[in-house]
């Protein structure tokens, strides 16, 4: 596709870690196949990362980010050092917005500031980050809604997994009525591992070793990580304006390879699982996480190692699952890019 | 929502047999949570079954269609003979029209005329028809590109299973290298009846008396469903332009228990499959159909019964499996309602 019907977008990336790197190069690596597939023309104008970021006027490519394979600051023409999302929103027309930092759950910064002073701006924003959404999705869905801008987050949610599409666009018009969902990968892995015989310190360390989990993965196995995917998934798909404190959190620290064992000797398989649930239908939502038994029927019995899976139930359409979706960086920045893809196709 | 952000979508509805009528019920059903939760007032102006077509110039109602629950046709002031596509298509504005005959696969009518007259007209287009959608796919898109009409599909490749909305719109940016699935409920709940215990024919008995199996159930149990659902998918999610006859077709009407047992045997599952590969990355795709031996750690390994599934595998996103879906006339609709939302909605 080309002339009249190409569009370009702007794109404002905040965050050059593994995932902004990572998305980086996919762009470039998918730039022919997003003119021609799609119509759309993406273009970085500025990347920004702490203490500044990277902007030249023109677009920026590679050559302006990486020498040698490796992120290029000292020395780099385009680093502004106190460049920031203020220069960065008013340096071209507004476009997207890529919120990628690693954003704190309790302040929700800087993530935060970034998506709020860019919908002000009239950009739309897709977020990797959870931080902004769990503290404060009502007011970033409010302010989004009345500047008519996108706010795309399956990055914070379960990235490659496709869990918001699923929820928002493929059941819309049900009633979903309850939702499952295994969604850190660290904690199925290392439940995974101990069902294979590791204890739960030898299998975090495997886990650490393959650089799965992190130095302090607290939030993981503690059942944050899943507790705050599943508050933006239960937000956006039940239409519910809930906070991180409404969700009961129990992780998997205290599991033991005996329980995993004697829920086996069931039948069944011991998942780290967050559950939307209400006693009745008229009454209010509940979520929680923690380790329970799912039986050999259940659709996310098989979800193992670091896949993760999330089952809808609904009124009208059965029970829908989806399984799978890479874990890595790559893997997330697919998914920051099929969010932007969602924001501006022609619909068909 | 109330006032100048409903939008009325104009519906006329071709083929009033359980899907039809299901799809009637559920619009009735879900009319106020489609003004509330997406802002669409969904109003039949004309339904046609042969013969013609239900019209009374005014909101079509459950009154003026059905009489002590059962069709009414005898004596209805609204049912007019020989009223057709033509005439329904010119009595309102432009809206959606839902295609759901039961259209031929060989000659795709009437699908086909209908499909074609309304795209003409500046209707968007949902069909659960398959045949229109099997025998003119290109000719059908093209006209939909050209006259700048959606022409969405769902009720016809997997229905309550999400599997266009995944492969176009959650892997959006990714490149597809292959997809397997489980498309068609009678065979796969006659597989898993013989998985029980069943001969192929008592299997076929027990599918016939819970109402899954047609009285000729040859197109489910020669492959032919499946090759259609598999054809519409291909050609949608990899942007091809096959044709049936490019689909290389078996079924399970050999299929004895000892082949099941054989293949259980090595912890495996027999699933009839539908099957998209290619075997060098710049080779023409192949499709086929045929009974397969999923390992059980293959995704679709677990799908049994009469439900379906369908695994994508990705460049960058990993492989993404869904599975599920209802598969009753009432899901069936749910599925067009769902694409009509999706054509209608004011994205975010």
């Amino acid at each position: 596709m080309t002339g009249p019907g190409m569009r370009t977008v702007n794109l404002v990336l905040a965050g050059f870690g593994n995932v902004g790197r990572a998305f980086f190069r996919l762009v470039q690596e998918k730039a022919s196949a997003c003119r021609d597939q799609y119509g759309l023309d993406l273009r970085f104008r500025a990347i920004l990362k702490s203490g500044g970021g990277f902007h030249t006027g023109r677009l920026l490519k590679t050559g302006d980010l990486f020498r040698d394979g490796a992120p290029w600051l000292d020395g780099n023409p385009a680093w502004r050092p106190g460049f920031g999302a203020v220069e960065a929103l008013a340096s071209s027309e507004p476009g997207c917005f890529i919120e990628g930092t690693p954003s704190d759950i309790r302040t929700g910064e800087p993530g935060l500031g970034h998506i709020t002073r860019a919908l002000h701006a009239g950009w739309n924003v897709v977020a990797a980050s959870k931080g902004a959404l769990v503290v404060a999705f009502k007011k970033l869905r409010r302010l989004a809604a009345e500047r008519r801008a996108a706010l795309r987050f399956s990055g914070a949610a379960a990235a490659a997994l496709p869990a918001l599409d699923v929820g928002v666009y493929s059941l819309a018009g049900s009633e979903i009525t309850g939702i499952q969902g295994i969604l850190n990968g660290t904690s199925n892995d290392i439940l995974t591992r101990m069902g294979n015989g590791s204890t739960y310190e030898e299998a975090l360390g495997e886990a650490r070793a393959r650089g799965i989990a992190e130095a302090d993965p607290s939030l993981d196995v503690g059942g944050w990580d899943t507790a705050c995917k599943l508050l933006l998934i239960a937000n956006s798909v039940l239409g519910l304006e809930l906070e991180l404190a409404d969700v009961a959190v129990d992780g998997i620290t205290r599991t033991t390879p005996d329980d995993i064992a004697a829920v086996r000797a069931r039948g069944a398989a011991l998942k780290l699982l967050g559950t939307c649930e209400r006693p009745e239908p008229a009454k209010p939502w509940r979520l929680s996480v923690g380790p329970r038994p799912l039986p050999a029927s259940h659709p996310l019995h098989g979800v193992s190692g670091t896949e993760k899976g999330i089952m809808f139930r609904t009124d009208t359409l059965g029970t829908v699952t989806v399984t799978g979706g890479g874990s890595d960086p790559r893997a997330t920045g697919a998914a920051l890019l099929k969010d932007i893809i969602g924001i501006y196709r022609v619909a068909a």
